[in-house]
C-alpha cells in the first residue's frame, strides 16, 4: 500500500524506466572487460566535460547562494575542479574492483549429467535517490554500470544543473563503449522522483542517500526493497576491566572524528565499578574537544554537567553531543542496548576477553566491536574498495555493503533430458556431489 | 503503509512477541549440539504425544466433514500416524543438517592487531502464516530451532486442535532442553494472524506458506520482509534443434509430474521450425494423460484442440492444463518469457549449446534449465536438505531456500585500541589482508 501522495507514474517515467530496464538486460550479459571499458570511457568523458560540469555547479551555486541556502548545504553542493578530479578517480578505482558478476557460489551434480550452478548476476535496474552532493551521481553510475545494473537517479533540485552536466557526460563516455548511454537516466522533478517508487516490476533495488527522514518516507511508500538504514544510534560500553586510557580514546574517537556520520557513537555506557575514575578524565577530554555530555543521574554525580532526558537514548545527534549512562554490569548494557540501539554498530572495551566474547555474542547489530573505535564501520576500511551504503536491516546485505550488494543469483541447471518422474520413482538417485567451485 | 485491514497488536499479543524474541536471544547463542539435542527432545515428545496429537485432528477432520470442507482441503488437514512418523522423521533430518549458524564468511585483517569476521548468525523471529497442513508446524518448527530463530506461527482454523496439540508436544521437547519452551509460539485467532504483520521490531522475516492470494496480501499489508513467491509461470521452450522425443518427455514431466506445485509449467513456447512435427506428437500426449492445450492461433492450426486467450499467458493454472504458442526464434520465446514470466524457473530443450547459453544468459528468472524438467526447482532437489520456501524475488535468497534463508551474518572487529584518527592521519595505514577462513 503506498500512501496517497506517491504519484502514479507518468507514461514517460513508464516509458524511460522500461527504455533503463531493455539496456539493463543487455549490460547485465556484457563481459568483466566491457564493463571497465565503459568505465574507463565515463572517466574520460567527464574529464573532456569538466569545464561544462564546473560552469553548471557555479550557477547551481549562484542560485543556491541568492536562495540563501544554508552554507553545509552549499558546501555539499560544491563541485570544484579537485572534488571532480576526486570523482572520476573514483570512477577509475570502481572499474579496478574485483568483477562481482558470473561468480559461481555452488557448483553440484544432482544426478550424472545434471549439474546445478549458482552464479552471481546484476540485479536489474537501480533506483537512487540523493540529496545534494552531486558526486553522488558519479559514484552511483560507476557502481551500477560496474555490477551490470542500469540505474535511474534522482538528485536534489539545488543541484539539477550540475547533475544533468555530469549525466550528459557519462551517456557520452558510455556511447564510446558497448554499453547503451541508456542503462542510465536522470530524473529531474520532484513528481517523477516520487513516481519512481511505484516501478515495481522495472526497478529491483531503491538506494536513498540522504538524511533519515528521506528514507524513512521511501521505506513507507514502496514495495521496492529499500537498501539503506533509518538512525545510527551506536553505543560504546565501557567495562570494568578496560584499559582506561586506551577507552578513553576509543570514546573520543568514536565520537568525534566525525560526528555526521551514522557510525560515531551517540551514547556511551559506563561500568559504575569505574565510572568515578573513567568520567572524571572523559568529562575534562570530551569538554575540551567542544563534546557536550548529557548524563543519567548517577553519571551527572560524576561531574556530567547537562542533565539526559528519556528522548536522549534514542537521539542520533550526528553531532558534537553524547549521552553517558552509568550502568551496574554487562546485563545492563546489554539491556540499554537492545532497547534503544539502531543495530547499526556497537563496541565494548574491556581486557577481558571471556567479557567481550559474551558481548560479541549477545549484541545482534550488523556491526560488534571489541577495543576499537565504532567509525570502521565503513565499506573501504573493511576493504570493499566502494560502499552503496549501510544497512540496519536484519536480512543480508547488511552492514557497509559493497558491491556484492548489487548483485543477485541464478540457479542454471543442465542435464541431459533428466525428468523428475524418475526420481520419484526410484529409477535414478540423486547423487548431491559437490563439484570444484 | 498498512492497510485499515490490520489492526494494531494487542497488549497480549506483544507480550507474548517480546517472550519469544527474549527466547530467541538465548536461543541464538547455544551451540550446534544444544540445538540438536533440541531437535532430538522435539521429536521424541511428538512420539510422546502422538496418541493425542492424533485424536486432536480426528476432531478436526470431523467438524471439517460436518461443515462440508472441500475433500482436498480434508485430505491436506489429515495428520494420521503414518503422516506424522514421517513429520517426526523430518525433525530428526532437520537437526542433521549442517548448522548454518557460525560460519565465518569473511576474515580481514585490516591492520596489525584489527581483524575483521563476518559470521552467519540467526535472524531474530520469524513469523509463518501457513493454511491447513499441521504437519508445517513441525517442519517449520523444527527448521527454526535448528537455525536458532525463535518463531510465531499462525495456522489455518480448521487445524486448531491439531496444532495446539502439536505446539503442546515441541514446547514440552524444548523443557527437556536448555531451549526456553517460549522461542516458540502459536496463534489461533485471525485477529493476531493480521496483527502479526505489524510486529516490525519484534519479527524478522515473515514466512507465508499458501495461496498466492494469501502471500500477496502478506506483501502489501507488513513492512517486515516477506520470503515467498506470489506466482509459479513457468515457461519451457522447445528450440529448432531440440531433440523432440526428449523434448517432450521433459514438457509431459515439467507439466504433469505434479500440476500443482509452482515448478510446474503453465506455458509451452515451439520454435515454428519444428512445430508441426513437435506438436503433432504433443498433442497426442498431452492429451493421453489428461492435459487441455490452449493455443495459439499457429499452434491451432498444428492440432492444438483450445484457443488461448491473453489471460492464458500470465496464468498460474496449477492443473492439468498447458498455454502453447508457437514463436518464430529464440528472441521471440525471450520476449515473452520478459513478458509472461513470474522468473521462478524456464527450460529451454536444445541440442545446440550457443542458442541453450544465449537463453540461460538473457533468460533473468530464478532458475533456468537446459535440457531437463523445471519439476528439479526445489530445496531437496538442489541438495538443500530442507526447504522453507521458493522466492521469486530479485535479491537474495532467490530461487529454493534452504536453512541459509533463515539467517544473516553480524560484521565482529577485534582491536587493540585502535581508532580511525590514526588512519585519517597516516599514522597507520590499512592492509585488508584476507586471512584463512
Amino acid at each position: 500500500m503506498t500512501s496517497q501522495a506517491v504519484p502514479e507514474p507518468s507514461a514517460e517515467l513508464l516509458h524511460l524506466a522500461t527504455g533503463v530496464r531493455r539496456a539493463a538486460i543487455d549490460l547485465g550479459q556484457t563481459s568483466d572487460q566491457q564493463r571497465q571499458d565503459a568505465l574507463a570511457a565515463m572517466a574520460v568523458a567527464l574529464e573532456h566535460h569538466a569545464d561544462q560540469i564546473i560552469a553548471a555547479n557555479a550557477a547551481d551555486l549562484e542560485q543556491a547562494s541568492a536562495e540563501g541556502l544554508a552554507p553545509a548545504l552549499v558546501a555539499r553542493l560544491k563541485l570544484d575542479a579537485s572534488k571532480l578530479a576526486g570523482a572520476i578517480e573514483g570512477v577509475r578505482q570502481v572499474a579496478a574492483l574485483k568483477d562481482p558478476l558470473g561468480a559461481r557460489q555452488l557448483h553440484r551434480e544432482l544426478n550424472p549429467g545434471l549439474v546445478l550452478e549458482r552464479i552471481t548476476v546484476p540485479l536489474g535496474v537501480l533506483g537512487v535517490i540523493f540529496e545534494a552532493r552531486p558526486d553522488a551521481v558519479i559514484q552511483i553510475a560507476s557502481l551500477a554500470i560496474r555490477s551490470g545494473n542500469g540505474a535511474i537517479l534522482k538528485g536534489g533540485s539545488e543541484a539539477n544543473r550540475t547533475n544533468q552536466a555530469v549525466m550528459a557526460a557519462l551517456k557520452q563516455g558510455l556511447m564510446q563503449s558497448v554499453v547503451s548511454a541508456d542503462a542510465l537516466a536522470l530524473l529531474t522533478t520532484r513528481q517523477e522522483s516520487l513516481a519512481l517508487l511505484r516501478l515495481d516490476g522495472l526497478v529491483d533495488l531503491i538506494i536513498p542517500r540522504g538524511s533519515n527522514e528521506l528514507v524513512r518516507f521511501i521505506q513507507d511508500n514502496t514495495r521496492i526493497p529499500v537498501l539503506g538504514h533509518a538512525d545510527g544510534v551506536c553505543h560504546l560500553f565501557i567495562d570494568a576491566e578496560a584499559d582506561l586510557a586506551e577507552a578513553l580514546r576509543i570514546a573520543i574517537d568514536s565520537k568525534t572524528q566525525y560526528p555526521a556520520a551514522c557510525n560515531a557513537i551517540e551514547t556511551l555506557l559506563v561500568h559504575e565499578a569505574i565510572a568515578d575514575r573513567f568520567l572524571a578524565d572523559a568529562v575534562t577530554a570530551f569538554g575540551s574537544v567542544g563534546v557536550e555530555l548529557r548524563g543519567d543521574p548517577a553519571s551527572c554525580g560524576f561531574g556530567v554537567p547537562h542533565a539526559a532526558t528519556d528522548a536522549d537514548w534514542s537521539t542520533e545527534y550526528l553531532d558534537l553531543i553524547l549521552a553517558v549512562r552509568v550502568v551496574p554490569d554487562l546485563d545492563a548494557a546489554l539491556d540499554h542496548i537492545r532497547r534503544y540501539s539502531s543495530r547499526h554498530t556497537e563496541a565494548i572495551a574491556t581486557t577481558n576477553t571471556a567479557t567481550a566474547e559474551r558481548f560479541m555474542r549477545a549484541v545482534d547489530s550488523a556491526g560488534v566491536y571489541h577495543n576499537c573505535s565504532t567509525r570502521f564501520a565503513d565499506g573501504f576500511r573493511y576493504g570493499f574498495g566502494a560502499e552503496v551504503g549501510i544497512s540496519t536491516q536484519t536480512l543480508p546485505p547488511r552492514g557497509p555493503v559493497g558491491l556484492e550488494g548489487l548483485v543477485t543469483y541464478r540457479y542454471c541447471l543442465r542435464g541431459e533430458g533428466h525428468v523428475a518422474a524418475d526420481f520419484a520413482s526410484g529409477t535414478r538417485q540423486f547423487t548431491h556431489r559437490d563439484l570444484p567451485l
